[in-house]
């Protein structure tokens, strides 16, 4: 299963008890974190998000509320006694602050960090079970969304034939790997005929900070699941414009045209109190929207 | 009135609802924060410390728990457009870290701000209401307390002989800055005839984190109160002088030397969930001693 959580869903100034941008990709045991505002460890203790299981971090842009949270959490998985590897990948510059901040500090860390400069469009991770890139948006600073997409599944069971040809339960899992399976008569039962295709890998992007942007919907095109910034109201899109952010109908019209099937919403100025109007609004353009709720986890 | 306000009373790894170091000493109508550990502006918000009061930012040293909230707050007042100048005193490289981080994120400044490098035993601010200095600490990197002396205040008006000579209420404020009163007919009424020395001002230190260290005794001797790290329960001795912390017994024997009113204890070590016997180990060698609660407001 791919789900995202949310930790964060402000934009840069803490309130209304809402915090700066911090997300968990989780898939198949691993957690994938993206943007690490301040307080993100302190998020991830209310929400028992497990600190262990993050092998890869990803900094969208250089604004403080997507990173000021970062290096406190490279510090705790050192004083954690950390040992697994963690890649952080971010724009270049990020590298000179992690290596700054930890130098005056003279922290000596415990486990191998690697650091990946984020550029263009680019794979960032490949393995047997999920594709993860970079994509850019257009921000004030270089900035960059992430898309997440599962590898296709195991081929699924069909249970009720599986049981009257009485094939072993210790041969599903090669069933499911997609072999033949051969009975002790030499009778060959085609893996075919007992299961069906996996469905297809679930796809799920971050769209990070970003102006209304068209350039991106060739990176997110029929994905599942996107998260979107809506940092205002349709009624300031001049203003959004100037601080290259985006509206709650601009955000939908994204939406809509890369046909994707469910919209999550944050990064919402400290201005608004509350958020209903950011979902009505946005639901008016594409219907299926969601508000990012701190706390939430969300299948993909 | 002389007081400080606990934000955070953690070491490193956020634990237990507990945060970085943070506190606030507010004099006269002004704040002045020491240490700005990650969160301390979402523990302001929480707390309802005025931000807009802030004039001046201590950072004792650099280590993360004690800083990592910083520029997101220097940042934060951007975004509200402050326009008073603000000071922000702290060990020479925290200079480089601020302008790389503001200067990656390309944020122009909207008010005037001063930094000042701490150095040995020195005075950081002295008007007519407050005297803070920097003294240093025994840490594992350059590390700094600060004292805070507030000035004599104004004299006492001895109201019922004020009344009796019939002394023009207008007058009251030149009789408690010291001036003698002439009566129309020309009589001189002295000043201390009618008012009484003023009252001694208030002491307060925060002592950092440090080892036992008895070379600090001399900058807070008499304090009325001061602030003391406890990392760890008196059993943890060996592990305290490694790691340049100190223990219950140790900061107690610091404030009964020094012949301190009171003893606030704090940076708890994240291994406790519960403090009781930080209190009561204390309490054994320095009667007058109290746990720094976050939220807590301790008049000085």
């Amino acid at each position: 299963m791919l789900s995202v959580t949310i930790l964060g869903n402000n934009s840069a100034v803490p309130a209304f008890n809402r915090h700066p941008t911090s997300q968990v990709v989780t898939h198949d045991g691993q957690n994938y974190l993206i943007d690490c505002g301040e307080g993100t460890q302190i998020q991830m203790i209310k929400y028992k998000i497990r600190r262990s299981k993050i092998s890869h971090i990803f900094i969208s842009h250089l604004h403080g509320d997507h990173y000021f949270g970062l290096v406190g959490l490279l510090n705790t998985f050192n004083l954690l006694s950390h040992t697994q590897e963690l890649h952080v990948h971010g724009p270049a510059a990020l590298q000179s602050i992690i290596d700054l901040q930890l130098g005056v500090a003279d922290i000596v860390m415990c486990y191998k960090l690697h650091f990946h400069v984020l550029s263009g469009y680019a794979i960032l991770v490949d393995d047997d079970k999920i594709t993860i890139r970079c994509f850019a948006t257009a921000h004030r600073i270089e900035c960059y969304g992430f898309s997440f997409e599962e590898k296709a599944g195991k081929r699924k069971l069909l249970i009720d034939k599986v049981r009257k040809l009485k094939i072993p339960v210790s041969f599903y899992g090669s069933l499911q790997n997609g072999l033949d399976y051969i009975t002790s008569r030499g009778r060959k039962i085609s893996n075919e005929s007992v299961t069906a295709p996996p469905g297809p890998g679930k796809k799920y992007a971050y769209c990070a900070d970003t102006r209304y942007h068209e350039e991106m919907i060739q990176h997110i095109y029929g994905f599942d699941t996107i998260y979107h910034e809506t940092t205002y109201l349709d009624n300031l899109r001049e203003k959004a414009f100037n601080r290259f952010h985006s509206t709650t109908k601009q955000a939908a019209e994204i939406a809509r045209k890369a046909m994707v099937g469910r919209l999550l919403i944050g990064h919402f100025s400290s201005k608004y109190s509350t958020l209903e109007a950011f979902e009505q609004e946005t639901r008016s353009v594409f219907q299926n929207t969601d508000i990012a709720n701190e706390g939430t986890t969300y299948e993909v």
